[in-house]
């Protein structure tokens, strides 16, 4: 029974307004919702600020909203979120789009482009420019809707025990390397190999693996790469990878507007907080790796960078050729880059001027 | 009366518990609450998205928290902000520290510091590291509690009339610049000016101004700056600048925990649009600096850099001898700063990469 009716149920309806002057009644209806993940729960950075977005909204809501937290294989596989929230097994998910790449075409995009925006650019291209749009058209045929969901910043070139010093050296390095970054990789000559996360450890160790990818310091450090790998290269290919929110979008119509309000301002928050985490993290992490594992940081050559970053450009073009979604998406994307590019040299001046002694 | 005395005086408590299961009753009582801006109603940037924070904080608190907006000077002015959520005139307030420097000794660097944080590093100070403690120490004698509240993102080097090709050239320049770097032109021989900024405009084309600072790119368009200066120079004296919602702490704690909640996360939320916003605008209105109005950049010699670097060091050690908290705020900054620079390399190199042909 809702709130309303209870009261008028009891005769104090007038009395309630009078009380409560301009504050409405709100919706007394309790939401007992699942969470599901790509990754496993507290994972740190993607998943450890999960905890306190579902516990906020429980409280900001007062208990009307309850979110139960499931972790990659708990309910679901952690390439079935998207699934499970379309087809509603879960009402909510936390993952990125490439992870449904297979299943739509257009997603991959969402996660990150080599030598694309970064994380800031990310979020205003999603909030303030098309970005929200178009990914809520491309999950729109799944009955899915998409909100910010957290950004791992700049991602490290990854891990490698074979120096780059020339485009020949590409040519048939093993390369654990997802996303467009693998494509790329492939088409300047190298054999990208897919296999699972657990795997890599061990495939770096006995040379299945010459090169791999993760995430970045705070997480590459956590998993010991820096025991499998001589160098640590410098990133391209994730300037920022977006992760992102998942209501399935006949339950979220349920909802009453000011708990759809509390979501929407919640993924914002969660955002915010979750990229403050990893910027604080990586730094500390990266010098512990330099001062106390004494990893050494290596830069790719100017002639592979030229070679990855005209295959990037082949590649989105292609992309853009897959529909007419695709196009606008590739467009847009362009487009806010290319202003977000020219208005970026005033900042890294400053930082240059920051290095000087 | 409070809704729960009300449901028990009309008999029905038990009804509303069972109805509710575990959400429990939210706290009825209204909170009519003022906040006083710095800056004018809807400013871009500064105020563009302060409507959007006080009506989602009614819509999502069901009318239980009403905040009512006031510009500068329309309840207290510009520079009263601080002293008027102190006194309890307002419950809450929107400006940035550094306008209270004449007042709180440590307040200024908060703000923003030369060749120091940009917005995603010092949100992660302010958030993971020891930012919003220390200035919450800071603000505690008078009261007033202090939130996130949006950022302009970097700003730029200002409007000049003179070329600046070496330190001789600062010798007598008359520019208005606020702030630490203010303090800086002033040790490295430039006249800094204090003048309003409604005088701004004509003073550029009159003369009393050799140069001036204001925002951003965003801002300035709005100002029309581009009409009396002839160079644009990029930046070195603010990589961001923060702008805080400040809450008069006695009130704070009369709310119930869910809407102290709701404050919090509306903050975390206000900070990332504003930076979406000022992301967007800057780059747009930096296109139309260039194309349209033909704005000429330029960037200040490496002379004149690091003579503004090795001043600001000099202002910043004798600021941290300013007081026991002072040199806690310096040295915390500090550290969190040589991290994050130590950091920033890779992803510089990618913003590098990206101006590649």
């Amino acid at each position: 029974m809702k709130r309303r009716n209870l009261l008028k149920a009891g005769g104090v309806g007038a009395l309630a307004l009078g009380a409560s002057a301009s504050a409405k009644a709100a919706d007394d209806k309790v939401f007992n919702w699942k969470l599901v993940m790509s990754w496993p729960k507290k994972f740190p950075g993607l998943a450890s600020s999960m905890d306190w977005f579902v516990d906020e909204i429980k409280k900001i809501s007062n208990g009307r909203l309850n979110i139960t937290l499931y972790g990659a294989g708990e309910l679901v596989p952690a390439f079935e979120v998207f699934n499970a929230v379309s087809d509603g097994t879960a009402e909510m998910g936390h993952g990125t789009p490439y992870y449904w790449k297979g299943k739509i075409t257009e997603a991959e995009v969402f996660t990150s482009v080599p030598f694309g925006m970064e994380a800031q650019e990310f979020n205003s291209w999603f909030i303030e420019g098309d970005g929200q749009k178009l990914l809520t058209e491309v999950y729109k045929p799944f009955g899915v809707k998409p909100f910010l969901g957290g950004n791992t910043l700049t991602q490290m070139g990854g891990w490698f025990n074979k120096e780059i010093n020339s485009i020949e050296d590409l040519k048939g390095l093993k390369i654990r390397m997802p996303g467009i970054a693998g494509e790329v990789y492939k088409m300047s000559g190298a054999s990208p190999v897919s296999i699972p996360g657990a795997e890599i450890f061990t495939s770096m160790q006995s040379g299945v693996l010459d090169a791999t990818d993760w995430v970045g310091p705070w997480n590459d450090l956590a998993f010991g790469l820096q025991k499998a790998a001589k160098y640590y290269y410098n990133g391209w290919q994730e300037p920022s990878a977006f992760m992102e929110i998942l209501v399935n979008e006949k339950v979220y119509e349920t909802l009453p507007s000011d708990l759809k309000d509390l979501l929407d301002i919640m993924t914002f928050a969660l955002n915010q907080r979750v990229m403050s985490e990893f910027k604080r993290n990586n730094a500390i992490s990266l010098k512990t790796l330099i001062d106390k594992y004494k990893v050494q940081i290596r830069s790719f050559p100017k002639e592979v960078i030229l070679s990855f970053k005209a295959n990037t450009e082949k590649y989105l073009d292609e992309f853009a050729n897959k529909s007419e979604l695709a196009k606008r998406i590739i467009d847009s994307y362009r487009t806010y880059l290319a202003e977000q590019i020219e208005a970026s040299k005033n900042r890294m001046q400053i930082e240059q001027y920051r290095l000087l002694p």
